[in-house]
Formats: structure tokens, C-alpha cells, sequence
């Protein structure tokens, strides 16, 4: 495999792994460039190689996602709701392949991808219902008023439709979950939206797996073939030329503040700017406060541990920041974090780049003048990420804007503060977070009520007595967060609420019953629950 | 007046013009230029002189609003609805001097002007409304479910909060309903944001009565200063500096695309780059169906020189483009329209400097190869425009993309289609816009449908049978659409749904409910309607 004679697309099941992206429903052997994952915990190259799209290949997908645009988002509910379950189910018939794939390319435990699959399968369940309900469509209807003085009133209905063709970039930390059928695609498509996803080049055989699987509903589903793609890219250029592509309306993307910051300029650049939705950089600041120090900071520092490891730390939630007044319960809690994680092993990271750039983040403290270590876990191998606890004081992350910066992996810094008003200058001084948790006992409740305001401005998720690195899938979830945490503080990528970010409003007036869309018509046949004249009126039951 | 020596701040009601400023409870002389404004039916200046502010006056009003904004924002609903309300009463009691000073400075008509206050005062009230309503907060509680396996679900609750505070650009064609207290301050300060409003230099007079009729609600209203502030700007600097200020969290603006296109750059630039409200220029294609032009043409004719004329065309959706198939029923609309256009009278415009960038946009036409002219309006005094119509074919203008550029006037232009699939190609090849309009018969509802989905993509609003100068405040409107027409399709700048531009979303995870906002409390204080596990609970009646 990987050779440069053409091989023939495959005929197999949904299991086959052979280099193959796709361009609506053709399987396509990439010509620009060669490159295979590697598995970071044995430093090996993985075949298949995977090579780039052309620009013509990408044009082809831009194309056909506009061309299947319009039937795709006049489709029924249902059918709609259908064909996520199918890719749901086409997801799970890929079978242990896909888990050991993934844990290939990757470094994550059996467990963790498993409990990551079902996220990634309940996620697209879970929006098939969100498509089924209808709510997401925000219908509001104003009747006409004939009799009104001084001018009748027209008859006014408003729906939300999708924006157009999304381009989804996969992420490097959740192979499935926050990948080529992840929560952007999952909300895209859930919108109406067709998807050209481009593959994150660290699991490209996770990513074709998916795709076929994809591609597979979208045949089966008898869909336009433009409903979905998968390219690859062997660097930027076709990343960037799919973002600056006219036909594509929105984008999707989980990794880096620089990568992030580069979409969003090409997007803004277009004749026409659109949407970036790039969530990128956090800290997640934990604060403890005294009163739950000394009732359980043996257990909180426990809790926090855990949560520091969780994916070698690789979680955009990862607590970064330790937030506390000085004094004996806090040196308590700081004993027993670091005799923890000084017992804790180092961590698989998920690429050498990656792993490279942890070794320099944990570097850069170590050797910082005002930084004192507190712990570092069990040293490891080639591509492991060795835990590690460093300590500050409040003064001097004031004083140096780098002490803020994430360091991608478990490591921590605890900053300690005289007081209160010092503790909520530091808050003050940072940017936008996805989560901030509180550590707080009954007591703590008068001061913990002060920095609420202050958490509002800064976070999308405030956590009390938790820690962030659990992202439930939910209606109330909000995995976002004011700038840098995000491109985009008034959205959030995780739970039902992350399809309004491929919404846009439209208002029909006076319009005939015979045009209405279904959803708009007196009949209301699709049972959905409405605003009319400002007041709630359910659908069918 | 408008000497150097300082002049006394107003001791008198909420009647006087002197050339003042608003920062927070402050009256404030400006120091920078000295502009005045021009009646534009009499040629003449208009006292008092009016400065602008300095970048200090506008740091004051930056820190003032980012001061007011958490006090602001935690106000009950009740009483941010009544100071909204007092708002309309102030304005009301204003009484004929703010119509008669908005007629001077506009030279739009007096009951042109008694509607548009009408509205202003209107839209307010309808906001303190969705304030008391709740809704537009969307309150999300999904339990904790402590059994469930493998893992426990979190409890977690969901609101939106106001982004903070707004800059808000008040627009010159409407000096009351898209200006100071128009739409954006009504919809921004219902979510919970201060406002900075920078005046428009054509209507300074209109701007301080309303400003302080504002000040003077939120001095009886006993809230912090900073939730309202109007500055006077002698050029582009202090307005510009405005969006670059990092207190300041989102802008709304109405005007022309350079302008708009101008603020969009200044917040991307930011450290912390903030979305931008622009509503730019639309020519709100208005298409002809040929059963229809045959059942009523000339009645059409009619109703289109009706709403080209309103307000000298100096409407966002003023119909500046009509389509229509070639044959014998288009040229009879024509020469109704031409007809009724012959007999109409000038229109004075705006400002100066509006009617001359009109009559330069009726001369490009005028003198374009492939441009025809069908009618012109009776010719009119120094500052008015004559209403004029033209035509081209669909091949001329799809050859050429100026002329589909916004004149902003009572102007308009026939492009004659050969069949269906041209006209269809025109409309493909328009930028976003405001409005369409079809006029259908019965027999035309099979064409029509063909049409709709392209619309869709194209506009925030669709009318049937009706012009788009008539923008409806109610919950179902859009009057937003894809870029250019707006900065953000995913908007609308009119009707309640308005206020959705200036929040964000925050989840609380495990929040006790002595610490969560009265509105995510399972005792529902608030009475609003709540969507608990995805399904909707009705508040208090």
C-alpha cells in the first residue's frame, strides 16, 4: 500500500482502511504529498499513507455540498433525523476495528475511546431528536390584522434555516468524538447543513473509517452525494482553500489558538466573511476556597489529580489554574496533590508534536524565576507526558502574561494570593475560559456569591465542587466561552444548543398557505411548537 | 450659542438643545471641531453648535458603562422593564419640539415623524415586554440523575447573559427609531447591556433631546450612570476608537457599507475581537410574476411608486430593483409606473451630502450604455431628489455588477428578462439583501415555488404581494439578511428577536440554588417558562 500506481477503490465492507478520502460518493487516493500516522506509544509509522486532495478535488466537494444543499435541507424531519441515526449505527457496525484503530493513532486507552464512541454515536441520537422536536427552528407567527389602525398588520412567520455548506475541522484530542463525525458535524448536518469535513492528519484511518461510514448513510439514505466529503490535506493549503471556498457558509474547528486565529482570518477576508467557530485556547481556572480547603482538601486535591491526568491531560477542559489563599489548608491541599501525582504515571500524548510541545510548556515554568515545582509524576517513555504541579505567587502571574498560557497536557499551576481582593485581581486579569470551577463549603458561600459576576464575564460553564473535564451532552451544556477560549463567546460546541450556530433567521410575509414551508402553515402538520403573537402554542404532543 | 465660553449645564426640562453631551449623569460641552446641523428643505444651519467629544469624555463613558454593567445586568426584570418604559414616557413628553427639531434636521415629514416616534416608542415598550416575558433568556435545567450508570449526570442550568456594553451608531434616515433610543439601544439595554451611543452628525438637535430624555430615565430610575452615555463626534476618530475600546462588547450600526465594512475591521482587530451589528445596503429585488402583471399590473404600479417615494427613498428597503419576463403585461406595468413616477414631486433628502451621492448615482445610470431611462418625477429644489426609473436587460446587468450598487433614493431600476431561467440567473447573482418581494397571480404559484429557496439564501425576509418599506416590530420579523445587506445574516435589527444579538450563553454545573440566578432556581421566583430535560415547563401565568 502507498505506492503510486492507482489502486482500486474499495469494495469491501465499512471496516476497510486503504487511504481513501472522499469527494461526495467517490472513494479517492489523494496525489499531493505522503504521510502516515504514527502511534505514539510505540513511535511507530502506521500504513496505509494518506496523500492530499488537489484543489480541483476540493472544488469538486465544495461543489457538490452547494448542489446538495437545497434538497438536503428541504428534507422531512424525519428523514433527516434517519439519517443520522444510520450514521449513529454505521458508527458502531465498524466494530473493534475503529477502537483499535483509533487507540493506534492516538495513544487513548480501550475505555476511553469506547466511552468516546458512544459519546460520539448518543451525540448524533441526540440531535436526530433535536431535528424530530423542531424547536431549534425558533417558528414564531404573527397573524395579519386587517381591522388594525392606522395600518392593518401583515401576516408575518419567521424559521430558522441552515446557513449553507459547513467545513468541519476534525480535532487532535477527540479522535471520535470532536472529529469527522463529532458534535460540528453532528449539529451541522442536524441543521441542514452538508459538510466537507477535513481529516485531522494525526488519525487518518480513524477519519476514513468514519467517513465511509458517512458516506454509507448518505448513499443508503438515497441523499445527494454532496451531503458529505472528507479531504485530507498534506499541509495547510487546502484547509485554507476550503475555508476561503465562496460555497462554504460556516466553519467548524477544535485546536489551536494560532490555527483558530488563522481560519478566522481567512474567513473575514472573503468577499463574503462568514462564521468561524473555533474553539482553541483554556486554562480553567479552579479556585478553592477556604472553607472547603479545610473540610476536604484532601479530597478536592484528589478529585483535581484525576481530573489533571484524564487524557494525559489533553482535555480542552483541563484544569490548568489553581486558584487559593495562602495558609495552612491551602499547603495541605498542595501536599497532597503533589504526593498524588508523584505517584502518577506519565501519560501517552497523542502526537510527538504534541508531546514536543508539552515537554517546552512544562519547560518554560520550570525554568521560570518565580515558578517553584511542586510535584512531577513518574517519568515514561518515548512519547509520554511526565504530570507535573508548579506554584506561583499571585504577584508574579500578575506581572507575566506567559504564566497564563495553556500548556497543552497534565500540568498545573496553583498561584497562591494574600487575599480575597488578590484572588479576584487574578481572575480579572485573565481571558475569556471555556470553565471555571469553585471549591466551596457552606460557608464559603458569601465570598463565593462576589465572583460569580466576574466568572459570568469570563467562562461559558461554571462548575461548583467539580472539575471541568466532564462535558455532559445536554441541552443546558455550554462548551464555549468569551475570546480566546473561543472565536465566538455567544455559541457552544457541545449539547443541543450547538446547531443554532448554523441557523439564520427568515421572515415570510403574507405569503399563501400553498408556499408556506410546512412547519409555517395554520395546519402546522408537522406538530411543532410555536410563538404565535409572542405566546407559546404546542405542536402535537 | 456656540461660542468658545463655557455655557452653564441645562438646569431646565427635557426640552433643551444647548450642544450638549451625555457622559453618564454628566451634560458635557464638546471641545473638539464644531459642527452644526443643515436644514436640508431651507439650506440653512441649524444652532447650536455641537463638539466632540474628547478620547478622555470617551473613556469616561467606557469605564462608566463597563461600572454600570454588572449592577445593570442583575436588575430585576421588573424594573429594567420599567425603566424601558420610561424611557417612551420621556421621549413622549418631549412633546412637539423633538418633532419639529427632527423635521429640521431630517426634512422629513411631520407625520412621517409623529409614526416614526410612534414606533420608537412603541418598540421600547414592546422590549419591556420580552424583559418581563423571559423567554429570550432560554432557560435550560437538566437534573443531575445521580443512578445514572456508568456515570452520575451533573445538574445543569442554562441562561443567556448580555455581552456587555454596546456601541451603538445612530442611523441618518430614521433620526428616532434607528437612531439614539432607536432599536439597537431598545433591544441592548433590554438584554442588560449599557449603552455608548455616538450621535449622528445630521441630527445632533434630535440626538440630545432623546439623549437626555434617556439620561433623565435612568437618573429617576435610580441605576448606576454609566447604563447610558451620548457622545458627539467632530469626525471618525471617537467613534472609531469606541469599538476599539475593550470595555466595549458588540456594536450596532446602520449605514452605508463603507462605513460599516469600516467598524467590522476596526473590532476584528481587537485583542478581543467582538461581533459587529451592521446593517448596510440592500436593493430589495422585487420580482413580477407574469400572471400577476396580467390580473392587476397597473395596480402594482402603483403600489411600487408608493413605496419608492416613501421618504425620498431614504429606506433600507426601499425597492431598488424590479425583475420581470419580457411581453406586452411588463411594458404596460411600466408605463403605469412611469406614469405615476412623471407625476410625482422631488423629495428633499437627508443631508447635503446624501443628495448629492443620489444625484451622482441617477447620473451613472443615466449615463450608462445599456441603461434606459423610463421616467423621472417633477424636478425639485436645492436638496431634493427626482425620483427616477429605469431599465436594462438581464444580459446588460448581469455583464456589469455596479449596477446592482444600492442608489440610495427614490431610484429604481426594470430588469428585463427573456424567460424564467434568466431571471433566475439574475437573482442568483445578486449579494445578500434585506427584502424580496414576488407578485403573484394563482396561476404563478408554480413558478414562484421554483424561486423560494434561492430567496431564502439570499434574503432575511420574503413578501408576497407587498413592498418591503413597511418593516413590522413583532416577534416574527427579520429585518437582517446575508452579508452585505447586514455584517451578520445570523441577525435581525427589528422585532424582539433583536435581542438575541447581544447575549451569550453560561451553564452552571452543580450549582447550590442559594447561589444560582433566581431564574434557574427550582422554586422558579421569576415565573418564566423553562425547558427542563429538553421538554418546556410553563412559568407562571
Amino acid at each position: 500500500m502507498g505506492g503510486a500506481a492507482p489502486i482500486p477503490a474499495s469494495q469491501g465492507g465499512s471496516d476497510v482502511i486503504n487511504g481513501e478520502m472522499f469527494i461526495g460518493s467517490r472513494s479517492v487516493r489523494g496525489t499531493s504529498g505522503e504521510a502516515r500516522a504514527v502511534n505514539p506509544t510505540t513511535g511507530e509509522t502506521i500504513e496505509p499513507a494518506y496523500r492530499g486532495a488537489t484543489l480541483a478535488e476540493l472544488d469538486e466537494a465544495c461543489r457538490l455540498a452547494w448542489e446538495a444543499f437545497d434538497p438536503y435541507r428541504s428534507l422531512e424531519p424525519e428523514a433527516r433525523a434517519k439519517f443520522l441515526e444510520a450514521i449513529a449505527q454505521n458508527i458502531l457496525d465498524i466494530g473493534d476495528e475503529l477502537i483499535e484503530r483509533a487507540m493506534a493513532e492516538s495513544g487513548l486507552p480501550r475505555p476511553r475511546l469506547e466511552g468516546e464512541r458512544g459519546r460520539t454515536v448518543g451525540q448524533l441520537r441526540l440531535f436526530a431528536q433535536v431535528v424530530r422536536d423542531g424547536r431549534y427552528l425558533n417558528l414564531r407567527i404573527d397573524p395579519a390584522q386587517p381591522e388594525r389602525k392606522p395600518l392593518p398588520r401583515v401576516d408575518l412567520r419567521l424559521r430558522m434555516i441552515p446557513l449553507g455548506p459547513v467545513a468541519v475541522f476534525g480535532a487532535s484530542n477527540f479522535p471520535l468524538a470532536f472529529s469527522v463525525a463529532g458534535g460540528d458535524t453532528a449539529s451541522a448536518l442536524a441543521a441542514g447543513c452538508p459538510v466537507v469535513a477535513k481529516a485531522h492528519p494525526a488519525h487518518p484511518g480513524t477519519s476514513e473509517l468514519v467517513g465511509r461510514a458517512i458516506q454509507k448513510a448518505v448513499q443508503d439514505s438515497g441523499l445527494p452525494e454532496g451531503v458529505f466529503s472528507l479531504i485530507f490535506d498534506s499541509g495547510y493549503e487546502i484547509g485554507q482553500a476550503l475555508v476561503a471556498d465562496p460555497r462554504i457558509k460556516a466553519v467548524g474547528f477544535t485546536g489551536s489558538r494560532r490555527g483558530g486565529l488563522a481560519l478566522m482570518k481567512i474567513a473575514q477576508r472573503r468577499d463574503e466573511p462568514i462564521p468561524v467557530y473555533a474553539e482553541m485556547s483554556s486554562i480553567n481556572p479552579v479556585i478553592l476556597f477556604p472553607g472547603a480547603l479545610v473540610e476536604r482538601g484532601e479530597q478536592i486535591a484528589q478529585g483535581f489529580v484525576t481530573s489533571l491526568l484524564m487524557g494525559s491531560g489533553q482535555f480542552c477542559t483541563s484544569p490548568g489554574l489553581i486558584l487559593a489563599i495562602e495558609g495552612e489548608a491551602l499547603d495541605t491541599f498542595i501536599a497532597g496533590a503533589g504526593s498524588a501525582l508523584e505517584n502518577s504515571n506519565a501519560g501517552t500524548m497523542l502526537t510527538p508534536g504534541i508531546h514536543q510541545a508539552y515537554v517546552e510548556g512544562v519547560e518554560r515554568l520550570r525554568s521560570h524565576t518565580q515558578v517553584k515545582p511542586i510535584a512531577h509524576g513518574k517519568a515514561g517513555e518515548r512519547y509520554q507526558g511526565v504530570p507535573s504541579l508548579f506554584s506561583t505567587s499571585a504577584e508574579a502571574f500578575l506581572a507575566d502574561k506567559a504564566l497564563a498560557e495553556e500548556v497543552f497536557g497534565s500540568t498545573s499551576l496553583v498561584v497562591r494570593c494574600r487575599d480575597e481582593a488578590e484572588l479576584a485581581r487574578v481572575l480579572d486579569s485573565l481571558e475569556g475560559q471555556l470553565t471555571a470551577s469553585l471549591h466551596i463549603a457552606e460557608a464559603d458561600h458569601d465570598d463565593a456569591r462576589k465572583l460569580i459576576p466576574v466568572l459570568e464575564r469570563k467562562v461559558g460553564r461554571i462548575l461548583v465542587n467539580g472539575f471541568g473535564t466532564g462535558v455532559e451532552v445536554a441541552p443546558a451544556m455550554v462548551h464555549g466561552g468569551p475570546f480566546p477560549s473561543t472565536s465566538d463567546g455567544r455559541s457552544t460546541s457541545v449539547g443541543t444548543l450547538a446547531i443554532d450556530r448554523f441557523l439564520r433567521p427568515v421572515s415570510y410575509q403574507d405569503m399563501p398557505e400553498a408556499l408556506l414551508p410546512a412547519e409555517l402553515r395554520d395546519s402546522n402538520p408537522l406538530g411543532i411548537d410555536r410563538l404565535v403573537d409572542g405566546k407559546p402554542v404546542p405542536g402535537a404532543a
